[in-house]
């Protein structure tokens, strides 16, 4: 089959071994995957990272329980044991034996097929198309937010980086009634935003004031945590989002402030489908580009752009 | 009087004009006094502090409101303006125009007087003696540490730094009835905890498994802070307590493993002062050396020393 590997050095499209169905696990064949900032992290040594790219997807189970196949699915990518100390106590995307789908020894979604666990599976609702379930991934990822901090009486929510994550951070903000503010660097992208109603600023204009309860950092720079520590109040909260390459910013305003960070990764896959198949999140805006598998080399090499949001790879077309 | 004051480049003991007391304010002549790691820091330029060094103290009011005068008295070291919004929302020790004493805007207590708002002052007990009172401030700072986080059901809490807070952090785990293992450098420090009862390892023997509920980092270090990291398990909390110059660590374990880090600065000192009166912290054995205020700069070198927990100035002797 077809797969964009990445040896280390460099991405590939390359012919690769179609993946075998193990026991338990389910043959999926791609339909469309997105790219995250993830990707490009691991382009850059990330993980130390082997073998086929990719996680965010939907495709069709072509293989294994008869129960499964022929259903359009979207997939969880920590890939568990269910025996270590975090599975039994509940935190199982902690799995001390994990593997990540296309991020930590497991091949990913930027081929024709992908095995999974089937326990990772969710059907994805017929009324919901491609676009929007290849949003499944990473608008978890967003909603974990509500998961670890409350948002209730917070005061005004600060979202920094208008890149991907950002944008959907922001529309689950504005879902659950808070006042959010989006920070970000390029006006198309905080336009993207507005139209959803989203109150934004450019950050060369934006005057931190240590006033906001809850500041979310999904910019992926260290610019964007020393932003986040002067917008914060003493006594609030800053999540943390995005990793990045190299060291951090000076941490001294967390102790003086007594800020708490929260770092924070994947999230629930049936409120994100939930909150797309309702419509109540509309992510049709954020697609800046779309190439098929042949084109994936072009696909990562678009993400990279900030000008684009989210750049898709309809394996099928 | 004679001062320690700091002009930006080097402290020096010189003659300073004795403070006056203000309205709402007490004249206090200073007893002893305690070198703090910000003392140090202060040095290197902390804060942009200029004025009379010093903030950890005890001493006898000698002009004020007549029922002050002639008590002993340890003092918090957050100097209000009880308008703010941090103020009026019960977080003054995040007073957004605070001075702190000897550290932001106000004349410390490395000095023969000092002058405080009444409603800063504890009366220490009769009991508690002169050097245990020096160790309200810092063991206050200690003591939020349980203000902020369940140590109850966090199983280990791993300490990192056998200093001065590091010391009083452990002994401070070790009366929740949590277990409470002290990570440090130097095996005369360790020795010190160990006597308290406390269970100590060397750094470089230490292995970090990713599995302790709650890591205090009071080592001071950005290496401090990349231990914290690798020893706290996924969904832990690590707290910061110390502040150090210089950028910090890469901070995406913060995010792989959902790690919330609080900051942690003041806090209460009529539980800090309850805790020595009862003899349930022994702090005796931490004090490496004492010095007159004539040896004031002595003790200053004598506290950047690694040997050396906690030095003392008897101003009064």
């Amino acid at each position: 089959m077809l797969a964009v590997v990445f040896d280390g050095k460099t991405a590939s499209l390359v012919e690769h071994p179609k993946p075998k169905c193990a026991k338990g696990e389910a043959l999926i064949a791609v339909r469309a995957a997105g790219v995250c900032s993830t990707d490009l992290e691991i382009l850059k040594g990330y993980m130390g990272f082997r073998g086929v790219m990719g996680h965010e997807f939907v495709g069709t189970v072509v293989e294994g329980p008869p129960s499964w196949v022929a259903k359009r699915v979207v997939g969880e990518i920590n890939c568990v044991c269910g025996r270590c100390d975090m599975c039994t106590s509940g935190l199982s995307n902690h799995c001390r034996n994990r593997g990540v789908v296309g991020i930590d020894r497991r091949d990913g979604v930027f081929a024709e097929f992908v095995s999974m666990p089937v326990a990772n599976l969710h059907v994805v609702p017929d009324g919901m198309d491609d676009t929007a379930a290849v949003f499944v991934e990473p608008l978890a990822a967003a909603l974990q937010v509500l998961r670890q901090v409350r948002v209730e009486g917070a005061g005004v929510v600060v979202v920094i980086g208008d890149g991907r994550l950002g944008q959907l951070v922001a529309r689950v903000m504005k879902l659950t009634g808070a006042r959010c503010l989006l920070v970000g660097r390029y006006p198309a992208k905080l336009d993207a935003a507005e139209k959803q109603g989203i109150e934004t600023v450019l950050a060369e204009a934006f005057v931190p004031a240590a006033k906001a309860g809850i500041v979310v950092e999904a910019s992926g720079s260290p610019g964007g945590l020393e932003l986040a520590m002067r917008t914060v109040r003493p006594r609030g909260t800053i999540v943390l989002k995005s990793t990045f390459a190299g060291g951090g910013p000076n941490l001294s305003p967390l102790v003086v402030n007594e800020v708490t960070v929260v770092g924070s990764r994947c999230g629930p896959f049936p409120d994100a489908i939930a909150a797309l198949a309702s419509g109540k999140i509309d992510v049709s805006a954020l697609v800046a580009c779309r190439f098929g598998l042949g084109g994936a080399l072009e696909a990562l090499e678009a993400a990279g752009k900030p000008e684009n949001i989210k750049v898709l790879i309809d394996v099928q077309r």
